[in-house]
């Protein structure tokens, strides 16, 4: 132990103090293959560099604006902007069309819904100030400090908890994607949505913090017989649906956090409930009341609301498990491709099941099928980004991306989904969705 | 194969048309061990449910004022606020005090640094309203559409490239912890910031998404011998780093989005370097050029600034790592413990060298360990939260966190950090932070 502790000691003192001009901090490159993956990027001749080109700026020091090369860039004259304004940060003015937009299918702004701008993401984290929107009274304005969680029925212990109780229990953090039952709704018969914004934008992905629902249901204890509970929010519609207590036990959390920060009041400020790869609105936003039962509950929004009509007549109730799904987002509807050559086909997939194990992607309309690349970490119930080179030679083409995830589920096509669950059903649609390049590279919504 | 797809299209088939009201989705529990972690949860009485509590919001649909229970909160006697509210959503007015905050250090807010308001945030993701700033000539308002990417010197082919040049390339997406070499600064000599925001707030962590850099530097060619290059910002002070090549065809990224969406202005946008675990001002923000030669370029910010003045007088020059450190976020100076009995320590670990691969923590300044335990994801040069159980019995304690990373480098205590460097450094300060809990309850900084 001594010899290994002073070990530790000397690699400390030297990592310490290392000068690293004496270490072999940069080898030279010997030779370098060299590829062309563009032909955009502009050639620069020896003398445009310091004529027209961006030059170095030489005497930075003492500079003016006489000195400096020509096309030196305005916003390098001046000083800019200070620090904290504002102390929250925004994104900059020419990025005000990153939005997110409501639909046009409800009659009021208030039960409605607004979509995320995932033609203009990247990775998997959507940030806050676009999460997509799903309210059906509208969102409360709540006091964290009044707000109260009750959780009664079937437990040995009623209690009411503070959102200051709740973060003392151990929390955890997890990224999550939160998909809308309704997601992609307008897709059934024809294709409508222009952008993926408007067909797939009830889709979003966060790390959320809270503390398991498991911990605070052992804290009150749970009956025997317990199979079930209502999660209620604290909207002026009350909003609730059932749990599964299968579901409460496993990776159910009560959620104050996302992205870091506390959550936003329209995700549910300041406490949601979150049911990973479940549909969205069973994620009872601004959650006040748990109520545990030994049945479902039957509320009004699984008898009259989020059921799937079948091409019998009968519905499916209880849906809960959004499948994998995945959607290509560049290039997609509304983008125009601008040069023939290179071009990375860029999607999203994702599982309420799983893990995502594969994304296939086929540009002639699914003829032939390649495997794209998986961005790591792969994460279990969370968005996964896949990337895939494609040469496009300037003639029309049919883009589709198609997802399996780690329970072999396989994203049906449109033509299997809708021999199963016909076309009255509103929600749990997950297709593969194709986006059509005509020659002149203007990208459409098409069904293929 | 044919039995195999046809299995795989049952299995299709039935997951697309589960009835779940006829599986075991609801499993009732038979037993459950009561624990608890808190006397805080208020009790409930069976009656108290109907009347004094938050009772179940009974007849919803034709509810009025006069049928609701007693203590309904206001916020569900109204419809909410109507969806895009705005279209980029904001966070609650009652998390005002959520702020990045400047530093009193600098005579002016343009060549200055705000911090990461730390002791508020959960798990690992800073949102991009909070990431920490450091400018040298304050924010360029930069026009996209004119910013310029122009990479030369010992290259085959110099070229300029523009922004959307650039996003045209391989892309790659990953979360890496940033960290200003000057992070904890003020703590050499004194214990003096007054919370973990100014201990420790020039620290974020985002998803970074852009090109490698390596892509971009294979696209131009790199001619034999070329072994560093200069990075030089396009704000008004042109910041420019020397590069080892090593690190710029490793890991270092070309970052046009952070957490999603567009780099923010203050963090670079259009365009930044980043070079994963290096001290946060080589990751140059703004981009305008790149220069390719087979030695360290000796700019102003690496020859009389950024550099480590060691007790022998001479100085420590290109100190690029950010090596291992922690800190415990929560609770942190200006915390205070209201209730004896359980809490959990939280906090944050990383190295710009890899993984953390472990942190201890200590109630006792230093005396006993236990170790914590890290939520995954655990990725390299990335934030790492940490937890741990602790029972509070209302006396004095010192809570301490060390960390080690997989490269076995341990956190230096105080007097180790300061045994090797002196205390005439400014930069490069990772020892081991105290906090000091009073018998009220009152949690203040120490050196211990």
């Amino acid at each position: 132990m001594n010899s290994k502790k002073s070990n530790r000691g000397d690699e400390v003192k030297n990592r310490l103090s290392a000068d690293l001009t004496q270490t072999d901090i940069a080898t030279p490159v010997r030779s370098m293959h060299r590829r062309q993956f563009l032909k955009t990027g502009a050639v620069v001749a020896g003398t445009a560099l310091m004529a027209g080109g961006l030059g170095p700026i030489a005497a930075r020091a003492a500079s003016t604006k006489n000195n400096l090369p020509p096309n030196t860039p305005e916003w390098m004259l001046k000083q800019g902007h200070p620090i904290v304004t504002p102390p929250y940060g925004v994104p900059s003015k020419y990025e005000s069309d990153v939005i997110r937009r409501p639909t046009d299918l409800t009659p009021t702004d208030i039960s409605s819904w607004s979509f995320t701008p995932l033609q203009d993401l990247h990775g998997i984290v959507t940030p806050n100030g676009l999460v997509y929107e799903r309210h059906h009274a509208g969102v409360p304005a709540i006091d964290p400090a009044e707000h109260r969680l009750m959780i009664h029925g079937m437990v040995d212990n009623p209690k009411i908890f503070t959102v200051e109780d709740l973060k003392r229990f151990p929390a955890v953090s997890h990224f999550y994607f939160l998909e809308c039952s309704g997601n992609t709704l307008t897709e059934w018969v024809k294709p409508k949505g222009k952008t993926v914004q408007s067909t797939h934008g009830l889709l979003s992905c966060c790390e959320w913090t809270g503390v398991p629902l498991s911990t605070v249901l052992q804290e009150v204890g749970l009956k025997h017989g317990a199979s079930w509970l209502l999660a209620e929010g604290a909207d002026a519609a009350a909003l609730d649906r059932s749990v599964p207590i299968s579901k409460a036990l496993d990776d159910a959390i009560l959620v104050y956090a996302q992205n870091g920060e506390a959550l936003r009041p329209e995700q549910g400020y300041p406490l949601r409930l979150l049911l990973p790869g479940f549909e969205g609105n069973m994620s009872v936003k601004w959650l006040r009341r748990i109520e545990v039962g030994d049945k479902p509950f039957m509320s009004h929004e699984e008898t009259a609301k989020y059921t799937d009509l079948m091409p019998d007549g009968k519905a499916r109730i209880l849906t809960f498990v959004m499948e994998a799904k995945s959607v290509i987002t560049s290039p997609s509807g509304g983008h125009r491709l601008h040069d023939k050559g290179f071009h990375e086909i860029r999607g999203l997939a994702w599982s309420g099941s799983g893990r995502i194990s594969r994304v296939d992607v086929s540009v002639d309309g699914g003829r032939n099928w390649r495997r794209a690349e998986l961005q790591g970490p792969v994460l279990p119930k969370c968005l996964t980004r896949f990337r895939i080179p494609w040469e496009w030679r300037g003639k029309e083409a049919i883009l589709q991306s198609r997802t399996m995830d780690d329970t072999g589920y396989v994203q049906p096509t449109l033509k299997q989904l809708v021999a199963v669950r016909g076309t009255h059903s509103v929600y749990h649609y997950n297709a593969i969705q194709s986006w059509h390049v005509a020659a002149d590279g203007e990208v459409t919504n098409v069904h293929a």
